[in-house]
């Protein structure tokens, strides 16, 4: 089971080869938020996402016989090219499982680091089934997107550094707020914290009609999201806590946050306008927490876990500034 | 005169101060330039552009009392925003004479970081006189954007941190081509590299009919631009190189790069699909030659100077993706 030792064993794979993304803040967005805020920048991350981090754990963790028959993966397009790029590198075969209607940029963009891409119908095929009958098929090994605890612990390493990059910038305690889908990226941050800077809380954020995370910690069991597609955070929308991350989550986290998706596209746009990045609408529930949720600290931390986003889209969430 | 030791005693008083701004690359990108691109991301820099680091070493390299009557600056906005951080963190008054028609995000953020505004006219106002009787009246240190040794050595931090970082991404030699205005950041950098780097060679890229350096490198005396407005590249139009720098540029610099606006909106739209940051049009065409220019070599590095830029204008270039 993943903790801090896995999760720096992880570290040390990961050297060299993940960025140290930076831990951005900027005054005048501090001044619309009413609070200091600090954004941990993983849409600088290789592949635009946090996700090369657990692929790269996942694929360094696997034997050099299992490498060669090369990985499996099912996702909405972050984990995707995740896997994809981190598979590339380590010149392991590798197929991806995508929903025919994720954003067109990341279809692209995984094809381009050299996966082959199959994909299957959100709303009729079940993406477990078909992802264990074609590794079972083809001798791959599935790397799951976060029921996998070497892939927990590559995201945990994205924890290791906002430990240290709080420190460096004199911050005692803080909410951290973290995109959260399955949980992956959560309790990765929240084992890491949990041994680096206690004092700095986990609290994950989600987009209203898909907060089965918060309801999950409000009643401390594993509920379910009503609707699986209709968001433009498709990277988080999952249909119910991992079972390994959500017991994880229980037991370390704050209650989660909830937004709507307009507060997503400001969040979006002044990503663009104060700290210069581009965020996705999936990994900026967590600034649009930590720019419009009540009763927060004075200072908060949050992840913009992804920037792999189709241009309209993005221009329409330019629009609200 | 601006030499290795003074970039060297600006970093020191940086240090802490200016974001030590990261080294991006990405493989898609890398595969559409047909060359290893990669981008020195300033536009994370404090205030969007790396004239922040300028500011803040003119500004701490004044006596207490200069500081205490305050500094004043003209600029499109980059130089502007730069110095009022720099001048509010030190405690200083400052006065930023801006031309009315800059973007209105620059004059808008500028005043928030604290700054009194004054707005001129371009097309029939010298901004150097205005900003000189000024500076008289009211007693302030003028700090120019590009000819004052002490800004060049500001900004030739960013020179120091290239050599760094090309040295730990294993670059023995490459092109380093930067966005091109009066020169400031061109010659910082260029001082920087002869002293750390000698085998990177700058050459500085400018936009289309704005090309003085380039004409200047060329004939090896300063020419003049016939227009002065007109440019989506705001922040790089200068009427001829500076007096201080061209002799730096001349000593140092391989031949200029020109590309055309078109080349620097597609640009700023693949920052936005591979890098994931906001780049404005002024501080892509360095990115833009590196993509797009010929007989460049197999690896360049390129300077992403700022990112300030109207939304409008950002959803211009994304409508080339």
């Amino acid at each position: 089971m993943t903790g801090i030792a896995m999760i720096e064993a992880a570290a040390a794979r990961l050297a060299g080869q993940a960025r140290r993304t930076p831990l951005l803040n900027a005054p005048l967005l501090d001044r619309i938020a009413g609070r200091r805020v600090f954004v941990k920048a993983e849409c600088l991350q290789w592949t635009g996402s946090f996700k090369f981090r657990g692929g790269w754990s996942a694929l360094s963790a696997l034997t050099p016989e299992q490498r060669a028959r090369g990985v499996i993966a099912f996702s909405s397009g972050n984990h995707a090219q995740g896997v994809a790029l981190a598979a590339a590198r380590h010149g392991a075969p590798c197929v991806i499982l995508m929903p025919a209607d994720a954003p067109a940029v990341k279809i692209d963009n995984t094809r381009a680091y050299g996966a082959e891409v199959v994909l299957y119908d959100s709303a009729t095929q079940d993406r477990d089934a078909l992802g264990s009958a074609l590794a079972a098929d083809r001798g791959l090994a599935l790397i799951r997107p976060y029921d996998d605890p070497q892939v927990i612990a590559g995201q945990g390493t994205a924890g290791l550094e906002i430990a240290e990059q709080a420190e460096e910038a004199g911050i005692a305690a803080a909410d951290v707020i973290t995109c959260c889908g399955g949980g992956g990226l959560t309790a990765g941050i929240a084992l890491a914290l949990e041994a680096k800077a206690p004092a700095l809380r986990v609290r994950p954020a989600e987009p209203e009609g898909f907060d089965d995370t918060a309801r999950s910690l409000a009643t401390g069991t594993p509920q379910r999201n009503a609707a699986l597609s209709g968001s433009i955070c498709d990277a988080i929308v999952t249909p119910t806590p991992g079972e390994i991350t959500f017991p994880i989550l229980r037991r370390l986290c704050g209650p989660g946050l909830v937004v709507s998706e307009d507060q997503v596209l400001r969040a979006m746009a002044l990503a663009f306008a104060h700290l210069r990045i581009v965020v996705e609408p999936g990994g900026a529930v967590a600034l649009a927490a930590a720019l419009y949720a009540p009763d927060l600290p004075d200072t908060v931390i949050c992840t913009a876990s992804g920037g792999n986003v189709d241009p309209a889209l993005f221009a329409r969430a330019l629009a609200t500034l």
